[in-house]
């Protein structure tokens, strides 16, 4: 990664999640071609939207030639470039929607030919609003009572469609996914970010347990970056939930919030819609979940990197410590936010650890 | 990539390999933190045995607790770490061989864990050597008949083992892949290179209709870089084989013998067992599609990459000009060597052409 000609912002943005674009499914012929003409961050989402319209219009060849697993592909491919444009970018708010808009539609192009198929599900949400989410069931993940499932929960600024890579470990093992938007995340981006988590993720499950094609029984979720408040959190106050695994999540924000870089400051204000910093700051302290896991009585694996420079890893050793019991904490010492640098790692850890309190055969 | 403090021919090394690691499956953090530890070509080798044993620990560890899906994918990442260890390598013959070794016992060790497995299967070669191979058969590949089956055939110092993601791309489509290593490959490495390579895709072709999961009418063959040459040929020469891919590889390596990487001319000369450089530039000339493809009467796909600098784009055009209408072209503009840089444009095209013309279903 040649990032010397980059301003001081745009090199703050790699160093915490050029592992991440990686991970996540960006290739590295983009990530090398693209990242080195940012001279200043705010040129950055222009330059990816460049590079995704050229994704997508390999895609639309694709499609064109009846080429329809390969178009699929190239679509989530393309939205993942109009995905990361606008990641934590918040200099132009317009031009930030606009890639929004465009992520979710070249997802959206090629969903239904991805394997598993990704289906859109809309979930009522208060307001006359919904919760967008993908369901995607592999053909292998059909039990007696229907499939596993695990609810992927993102975290700030992240947004149903960036799990792809993730999801796919989840199908190799016969389970399930399904992702979506919550307040303040991808297509509600404008709703205010919501502390507690559980009551967004209590109607997700009021839907999956009527859905004949899943084990109603059998389901789990896991979240990362702040979903990994999110998901413990709604573990513990979500009875349904049979089992949880949070990565590299805040224990309480606001003991973190001096340390958080900029772009996530930004972020967590925007979200939360304040006025200024200060506000935020002040927001962030309802961000805890200090008092909501001891009584936990179902399986909570908890997972961080100690190289975490975002969320410190003393988050995740307060989160076991009030989970007690209930609690498996795994932290790799190589790892940084996420374990972006080590997906092979702790992927196949969570679908394994999941699949096993799910009950599926793997 | 850091490459600041490394040695020319490490540099020059990386300059036209650095993209086929990660194409083929290391990890950008193996290839980040590796990497600028080399200071001489010499160190590269033992360099990434080292990485690679911690890879193969972690593979370890996941097979002892049962987790045999996340070991056998761990194997594999050990195995390739090994397999780049000795590639191009020849300053320590030793150390190569024990490269080798350790890359096969990984690879093995997590084989039939595979979805799907990887069988191993020795295929009887003169002089009681076997050709081994890798046949892997995806659930939804079994035709009326059995599945059709793509023989991959790797290049000059490249294996079986190697093309592990690539063959993901045909399980995806219900495609079965076949890989195996021949003379002046991976095990075979201490037989000559056999410019007539049709005669062993032709051992190969006698195995694989013998076995009835497979359908012996659809067979095809992918060849990349030299094996881009070792595919057309043995198309032209091989009647059962219905239709071939070759990708970056020479019309005549004679013609660009001067103009190729000291590294690959070592290793031409390595696999030819010439006794000097001179020997192995008259023993190119060997390498000659000219004449072999003027009769062609079934499908060749040939994809080239016009910023190739080890073959150039020009030995595709003759390729494709000597076998007529037979013959697709594709050219990639952004495309380098093997188009390794842009493995998710070329490779979905080649499973895409090759399932058409093998009738698969897709």
């Amino acid at each position: 990664m040649n990032e010397s000609s980059a301003d001081a912002l745009t090199q703050e943005a790699l160093s915490h999640w050029y592992v991440r674009l990686l991970a996540n499914g960006v290739s590295y012929m983009d990530a090398s071609e693209v990242i080195p003409k940012v001279r200043s961050w705010r040129e950055w989402c222009r330059l990816w939207m460049d590079r995704a319209a050229v994704r997508e219009r390999e895609a639309r060849e694709m499609e064109e030639a009846g080429r329809m697993l390969s178009a699929a592909e190239a679509y989530v491919r393309a939205s993942l470039a109009y995905h990361f444009a606008q990641f934590v970018y918040h200099e132009d708010i317009e031009l930030k929607a606009e890639a929004q808009r465009r992520k979710v539609a070249a997802y959206q192009r090629g969903a239904p030919h991805l394997d598993p198929p990704a289906e859109r599900v809309e979930i009522p949400w208060p307001g006359g609003r919904t919760l967008p989410g993908v369901l995607r069931i592999p053909e292998g993940a059909k039990g007696e009572d229907g499939a596993p499932c695990v609810v992927l929960v993102a975290g700030l600024d992240s947004t149903k469609e960036e799990f792809y890579t993730l999801e796919g470990v989840f199908h190799a093992r016969g389970i399930a996914t399904f992702a979506f938007d919550g307040p303040a995340q991808g297509e509600n981006a404008d709703l205010q970010l919501q502390p507690d988590f559980e009551r967004v993720v209590s109607v997700v499950m009021d839907h999956l347990a009527g859905d004949a094609r899943l084990d109603s029984s059998r389901i789990g979720a896991l979240g990362v970056s702040l979903g990994g408040y999110y998901a413990p959190r709604s573990l513990a106050f979500e009875p349904r939930l049979k089992a949880g695994v949070g990565v590299c999540g805040p224990y309480d924000m606001g003991e973190i919030w001096e340390g958080l870089p900029a772009l996530t400051r930004q972020g967590v204000c925007a979200s939360f819609q304040t006025e200024n910093e200060e506000q935020g700051a002040l927001k962030s302290q309802e961000i805890s979940l200090r008092g909501c896991l001891s009584g936990l009585d179902r399986p909570l694996l908890i997972i961080h990197g100690a190289r975490d420079r975002l969320c410190p890893v003393e988050q995740a050793h307060k989160i076991a410590a009030e989970a007690g019991d209930s609690c498996e904490l795994v932290v790799y010492e190589e790892g940084v936010h996420v374990c972006n640098n080590i997906p092979f790692l702790w992927r196949p850890l969570a679908a394994d650890w999941l699949a096993d309190k799910l009950d599926v055969d793997t």
